[in-house]
């Protein structure tokens, strides 16, 4: 998987500088949005559009879900060049998803550098992650591969239908990160990954099999492989913070336990509470609701975890969940390296150290 | 135009409710998004999601988008109450881009009451306000007309056109806010109001061509129609703000003359900047630089846009756009009640007092 990605990134860079070149021009409005009335302004927009942008993809970011959309589009017998412009699609969306995020939790740091917000301002942070809600789907309308009209009518029906999912998703996260308590159970958090994070796969899954005409069996398929082995990574993502944290706590003064200061309410919280006695599920609950922890406070709560057996369950869960993926796309008949790649992937989304 | 409101209104606010009630549960949850993989938590979604959309309702708005798109429809011979929904979508559409902007602006008051993220605080505002960009655009897929695959396929190609547009206005907006001197022309404040306020306009207009299957003349005649209004709406909204200014200047202690003190470049200020001798332009820049303002810097300001005819020639413009605006719909052979209705609107956007 990751020689892929190398691979396909620049080309994938490429097709993104196609849509939002980094150095926009009014001949460029003109062509993507349309003949203005009166005069489009490039300055202003090359300052709050293509610059934010381009500043946080060019951090980094790995392109997995547009390499993962290619990888589907592949082995659904259609060439892959000949869909870069959609692979664009669910990598916009992400990136746009987490300029919004980072305002929304008032995050300082992305991808090592300050959060976009705190460079350019909230108002032109979250109007460029909103416009990167819409720029994408216009990938559709101006049909690059000549899709028959029904291709392109369930693309916009499938979008439509996961984004109104990916903000129901966040939409519990933020209400359950301003409840003080731990109200919700195990399966409201696994149907929140699968909203917030899930859908973003999905859309790469289903949107890879409309493009190609795949019958509906094969997009439920990869739609579930992409479902599942998203929250997976979510919560491969929570365990990844306490570990790092148990390896480096107290190292260099460096902030650790971020989720429990943030008072988060991961799979591995919800399950120590239900499975702690009560005395020790209630200081727990009592170390999360705090606005500050020490870092005393925070070991205790991953002793805690430890003891509740939270973060093995939590291990547990997300590897059953891989291998439900791998299940998923089982009867697919893929190609055989193919199949491997996959279901590297879905190992690796739990197993990677960053 | 009035009755008309009063009229539609509670035929609206209903049609708003079957979208999203004002008391969710699991039931709605699975009809309008589906199956959940797990389980959904309604309790969290009516906090995050439904309490906040209705708060801004319920302080009132006009709901006109809706009622000029239920106009339009009666006018293309169908039967509004059957396209109820399809009025929900530009008006939903509108609550939503209140909610971000204030978040942007980091406006203190909507409506006379707190800005949504002033209560429910900026993440739940945001989230609801982003989700109300893709709520809407779920009817077309539902379908409760029962249009034919081509019709809902031209409404979201229109709806993307027009969102992406949207979001190139507000972007125009921002980076001028951002910017201290006042760079860009007339032209360019016209295009920014005809994209950031008009095509929410061109929304209303095209879909009810577009579900009443209007030929392409019809669409772009109404479009143009509802464009230009839009712009002579936002320039009699600058206008408003001095003349109300103007006449309460200095009474009770109140904040009088805001799109000075926020440094905003209207078309009055572009004009004035222009059109007043060196000195003068030179001190209103001044002025609109400065992080505050003393009472008797804005009445200078407002003084410097008198003299230079500046208020005055807004007006003109206004009045001229909503001259074109008629025109726009004058081939197209309306009942003439409508043409009336459709005439006095564009007086009133301007004419309005508040």
């Amino acid at each position: 998987m990751r020689e892929t990605l190398a691979d396909w990134r620049p080309a994938i860079d490429e097709a993104i500088a196609d849509l939002v070149p980094r150095e926009i021009d009014a001949a460029y409005l003109e062509s993507f949005f349309g003949v203005p009335t009166y005069e489009y302004d490039p300055v202003g927009l090359q300052r709050a559009l293509s610059t934010p942008l381009w500043e946080l993809l060019d951090r980094g970011g790995k392109r997995w879900r547009a390499v993962l959309f290619l990888v589907f589009v592949e082995e659904f017998g259609a060439d892959p060049a000949e869909y870069l412009p959609y692979a664009c699609i669910p990598e916009i969306l992400h990136n746009g998803t987490i300029i919004v995020d980072d305002v929304e939790d008032e995050a300082t740091i992305r991808r090592g550098e300050p959060a976009l917000h705190r460079i350019y301002g909230r108002d032109v942070a979250l109007n460029v992650g909103n416009a990167m809600y819409f720029l994408p789907l216009k990938i559709i309308a101006q049909d690059p591969a000549d899709l028959p009209a029904d291709r392109r009518l369930a693309a916009y029906e499938m979008l439509m239908h996961e984004l109104n999912r990916t903000h129901l998703g966040q939409g519990m996260d933020i209400a359950w990160h301003n409840e003080r308590e731990v109200r919700v159970g195990i399966e409201e958090y696994l149907e929140m990954c699968a909203c917030k994070t899930g859908c973003l796969g999905r859309i790469v899954a289903r949107l890879a099999a409309i493009v190609t005409d795949q019958p509906p069996s094969v997009e439920d398929a990869v739609a579930k492989y992409a479902e599942l082995t998203a929250v997976a990574f979510q919560i491969g993502d929570d365990i990844l913070d306490v570990e790092h944290s148990l390896g480096r706590a107290g190292e260099f003064g460096k902030a650790f336990g971020n989720d429990i200061r943030e008072g988060k309410k991961t799979l591995m919280v919800i399950h120590a509470i239900r499975e702690s006695e009560r005395e020790r599920a209630r200081r727990l609950q009592n170390i999360l609701e705090k606005d500050e922890n020490t870092d005393d406070e925070v070991l205790e709560a991953f002793s805690i975890l430890e003891d509740a057996g939270s973060i093995e369950y939590a291990r547990e869960r997300a590897l059953e969940l891989a291998a439900q993926a791998r299940a998923a796309i089982d009867g697919l008949d893929f190609d055989a390296e193919t199949t491997r790649k996959l279901n590297e992937f879905t190992e690796f989304v739990i197993e990677r150290d960053e």
